[in-house]
């Protein structure tokens, strides 16, 4: 009792924003604790080794295309761009909280990429001869999936964080994410090629519950800078755009060679054209005079791609994505109009970019629809090899049925639920100790705190207009 | 005549901007509608099939990576880029037209590509056996791109039309696409492989047709709002590049596999190349102290990639692709210079983006090029199995000759130039009605209509200063 | 010494900033004269000819797949994203210069890439047989790679040449380039898959020396405009995220198929993650309240990607590749902080995008990596065929030893620095006489000179908005 009476009388401490010690400490230590890390476990795996040519040939494999490079590749970039420049840009959206949406989205992923590697590569690729992990495009592409549930968990708190914190953020959201993968992927033998569970569902729960630890009772002082301008709008498309184009490589990234990459692109391709009417459609309804909403179409236009991520390698057939965007996007949008202001005035949840509309609830619907399918999975829609090679249904799974894997997605849903909320409430308890320099109540969602702002746009007009503004002065 | 007058009152009827009722309803109605439809018609083909392992060992297909998934997937990706970003950022030069630019865009590309689809599947894939439509990579793109020429109409009407008009010309648009392809690639067989017929000629003169039926005679009321800023110069310019650069993925999209996809990707490349030259210098040219124009450079750029289309595929030599790219970047940049203000004036058709030169004359020139290129092909060139890959002379068409072939390509681009005008103008009569929400004349050009715009730029200074403007007014 | 008291009195000479007969004419005769040498020169190779299909099935070639146009496709798309998107976009962070800053890296690479094709063809890829040049999909990678070269030393002269003198600039960038090329890969036989040398630093240097023959001692005057906004910083964002992202790409884009392509990604991917931690510490402490500049954020953050290019083929391990963007990071952020203001004071070498600390820096320090782990190379290592694979023992060099290589490397860095300061010298000489029509000094860094710009944004508030200004200001 006395430790936690402590600790509350800690949290009250005035705030200093500050970091001019604790940033370049926490990026040195970690980036020189990940080069000794990398020096002693991460190596090329046989297909990125210059041995590959005698592997190669041993193997009888024919032809260099066939090194996983050539199937991954194209969608390993499109992941990238979705994270650096989909989900940055995506949280450009505040008038005067760019620079931090952009570069602090830089900072935490290039951080959290490096550490993803390692908690994965333990947990799931490391090499029982020399205890070496082996790398390789799909590593790459997991880690960028790692650092995706953090990037999510971000959009919760934008605006309210220090960039340490932030760090301290991405350092656990990656460990738990290691965990709850392992046991969602391998022990419960879950499928989820495009997240919806363990990337979304654990992303947005673990930023909400963070968000709700750093409940923030005054943060209406700030409310002058927790809304939008013309031109940041218009540069959050571009982070919209990335994403919901690119939303099918998300989806297909790792599934299956041949059919399995095919089939999640043209499911995500098809959920994600269906989410944008719907979103619309209620977006105009919601309208006295059937205006539209930048904050929907910037958001729930993407929900589909979310909730279509677990089924998206599954025979869904084209009709079942559709209607899970058609569903996806109402429920997200009426979220933003009803749910997003429910939260912060009755459950105390400040939720900056709305990612319960746009990840929690289409999250948990992925994870829903995902069981249901499996368990209807069939010989007949599959064939008998299609459906061993889409559930893997080989090794110590070999007698598993479609109806129990069904169990098994559910609980792994269950699972990523109960890490985001249980490893949210944790983080939050150690991120509210006022040593990281985050922000006070009126001055959030201000890039002035920790960017050095280049001087005011009034100072550019060319020389001859600047002369007769002066001279109009001087009159 | 009494049906002709009744029409004439009823278009001249005060106009509504509410579109709370319509623009829900159509994105409902038609969402469901594509649901049911796709349930009946839509199936994965037996690429995206749970069956394909099955399939491919029948076929004696020795690797995954011959699913044409890898042929295709990252041009179909550069090309979706292109509809959503390129095509979207390129008309957000207007200086308060921007969330409509690309969010109407987004819209009528969503729903385009539904329809597109089933459009195209009924007519070119539909499966004898079962009567239904199997869907692959392949089928994506065709859609995207017949998604494509409702977007270039729509740079005609850009500022002028209410999202429920654009979603109409889309249908209307897509029908009318679906059934000139057919007639032009399967009846006539032509060939076309970046659209510069069945793309770029039709698009652009069904776009010119609606809006010289859609003439608004007070349309310098909204002079003011008619032009751009130069940060929404700056964005167009994001829009340009990515058309630009993807280009080569668009002409080679579903080119044969092989040496078609790789000659066709030189050729545009090459295009567009030297047209960026003659642009600039036409454009130079025609001002007085040698600036340049910012639509010029936003815009004619293009015109070479749009004039490679059709005879990308061919043997067009690198020269050949550099004299089309060069003639191109002259007659785009001078018909912005005379031909849109004479078209406005003379012709009573209101350009906004000058679809006229950049698609439309550019897309004929395409036409007549492949004719030429077409006629002109020999089995010295080609080879003799190369002369037949390339232009298809396989089935009922293995008697076809080269020449021959020139006369069938000329006759596509008739099809395709009857079709846009003849679309539009029936399209146009339609839109005319004034039920469907569009601007009055002094309106247009305006996303405060149909969006919620955020509070004025004006209100962002940081607290310092709003301190001082709030003494200020007290005072 | 008469000449070169008149070339001196000639320099003098005032300036005069239409550059309407000299642009057009430059654009119109060099386009020209490359359609006719591309007529005499240039020719599909064997694998975009579509004599493919009977090359391949006697080659026993067994698929279209195995095309190269598939290794390398998804690559060079990436790279023409970088070229055009990338270099044009970080550029676009002067308030008043983004027209030119995108626009003149459109028109430059757009020339440059053609003019690569023919330089990097005479000296690699003339057939002997016929005395042409067959070009394939990796000649327009290396065209682009070459290209490349010219927009960074672009970036050492921003906002203070003409469009015309960017022309010439780039005419003999491209020349030079060819030359070294030709000498340090194909004579010295050193092996830069990424260009840290060949690239980077000869760019660099030739750059900053034709910035140092161009020194304006009274820039100051243009004070005002040399720096950025709010927005033009998130736009130069689009460009710094691109770059970064796509880099895997550009330096794996023409190593081996297989391993090579796959090893040089992951290498490249690491070593840029490393970077961003150590240039967010450094430039968290350069300031007293450990606030960030946008600065460093955009540029050091690259670093990492040009130190690795050389040596992104070799088995630097992942460890390596971190140790590499760790340094770089931290010596990037320390130039743009000591060494840019003393080059500019004391040097008199004015380097308006800070090229030195992203491209000169790193690139020798990618050279002597290169230099290093090739002498370092092992056959314990790399395996006996992936040694000769990776360094290309073979032919003429069979008989080389990894020691060897080592001396090679180095000497390949020494003469891009030749190359990069003399070549520098010699076209800065070229630059001074004052026909070129740059701006005098106290108008530099403005597109006003240069381009037609829109009107001034206060003339857009809403109609209602402004009547209200008007009544004001009648009252």
């Amino acid at each position: 009792l006395g430790c936690c009476t402590t600790y509350l009388q800690c949290c009250d401490r005035p705030k200093n924003t500050n970091v001019r010690i604790s940033l370049p400490a926490v990026c040195f230590v970690w980036q020189i604790a990940m080069i000794i890390l990398f020096g002693i476990f991460i190596r090329y795996d046989q297909e990125s080794d210059a041995h590959w040519i005698e592997y190669r040939k041993s193997q009888n494999i024919s032809s260099d295309i066939e090194n996983d490079f050539y199937f991954r590749y194209p969608s390993f970039q499109d992941v990238h761009v979705m994270i650096f420049v989909g989900f940055g840009f995506l949280m450009t959206f505040l008038k005067r909280y760019s620079f931090s949406a952009v570069g602090f989205n830089f900072l935490i992923a290039a951080f959290g990429l490096q550490w993803a590697l390692l908690m994965q590569g333990w947990f799931q690729s490391l090499d029982p001869m020399d205890g070496k992990i082996k790398i390789s495009m799909e590593s790459l592409i997991n880690a960028d999936f790692c650092v995706a549930s953090c990037l999510i968990a971000y959009g919760a708190v934008l605006g309210k964080l220090s960039p340490v914190q932030l760090m301290v953020m991405t350092l656990f959201g990656i460990t738990l994410y290691a965990v709850e993968e392992f046991i969602i992927l391998n022990l419960i033998h879950a499928r989820d090629a495009g997240g919806s569970m363990v990337i979304h569902t654990f992303g947005a729960y673990y930023g909400l519950s963070i968000s709700w630890m750093l409940y923030r009772p005054n943060l209406d002082q700030s409310k002058r800078l927790n809304g939008s301008v013309y031109h940041s709008d218009v540069f959050a498309m571009i982070g919209t755009l990335f994403l919901w184009m690119f939303w099918p490589s998300f989806n297909s990234a790792i599934t299956d060679h041949g059919d399995g990459q095919h089939r999640a692109a043209i499911n995500t391709y098809l959920a994600l054209a269906s989410t944008v009417l719907t979103t619309v459609a209620i977006s105009s309804l919601s309208q006295k005079t059937g205006k539209l909403d930048m904050v929907h179409i910037q958001n729930s236009t993407l929900a589909g791609g979310v909730a279509v991520g677990t089924a998206a390698e599954f025979m869904l057939m084209p009709y079942g994505s559709l209607i899970i965007g058609f569903c996806c996007g109402i429920i997200s949008t009426l979220g933003y109009i009803y749910i997003t202001p429910f939260m912060e005035k009755y459950l105390k949840i400040q939720d900056t970019c709305g990612i319960h509309n746009l990840h929690a609830m289409p999250g948990v619907i992925g994870g829903i629809v995902g069981a249901i399918t499996a368990a209807a999975a069939s010989e007949r829609v599959y064939g008998k090899e299609g459906l061993i090679n889409t559930f893997d249904f080989t090794g110590e799974w070999k007698d598993m049925v479609p109806s129990r894997q069904g169990g098994h997605q559910a609980a792994g849903l269950c699972v990523a639920l109960c890490f985001g909320v249980g490893g949210g409430i944790i983080v939050g308890c150690i991120l509210r100790i006022p040593v990281w320099g985050d922000a006070p109540d009126d001055n959030c969602f201000d890039d002035e705190l920790y960017w050095e702002l280049p001087e005011e746009e009034e100072s550019i007009p060319p020389i001859l207009e600047d002369n007769n503004h002066m001279r109009n002065r001087d009159v």
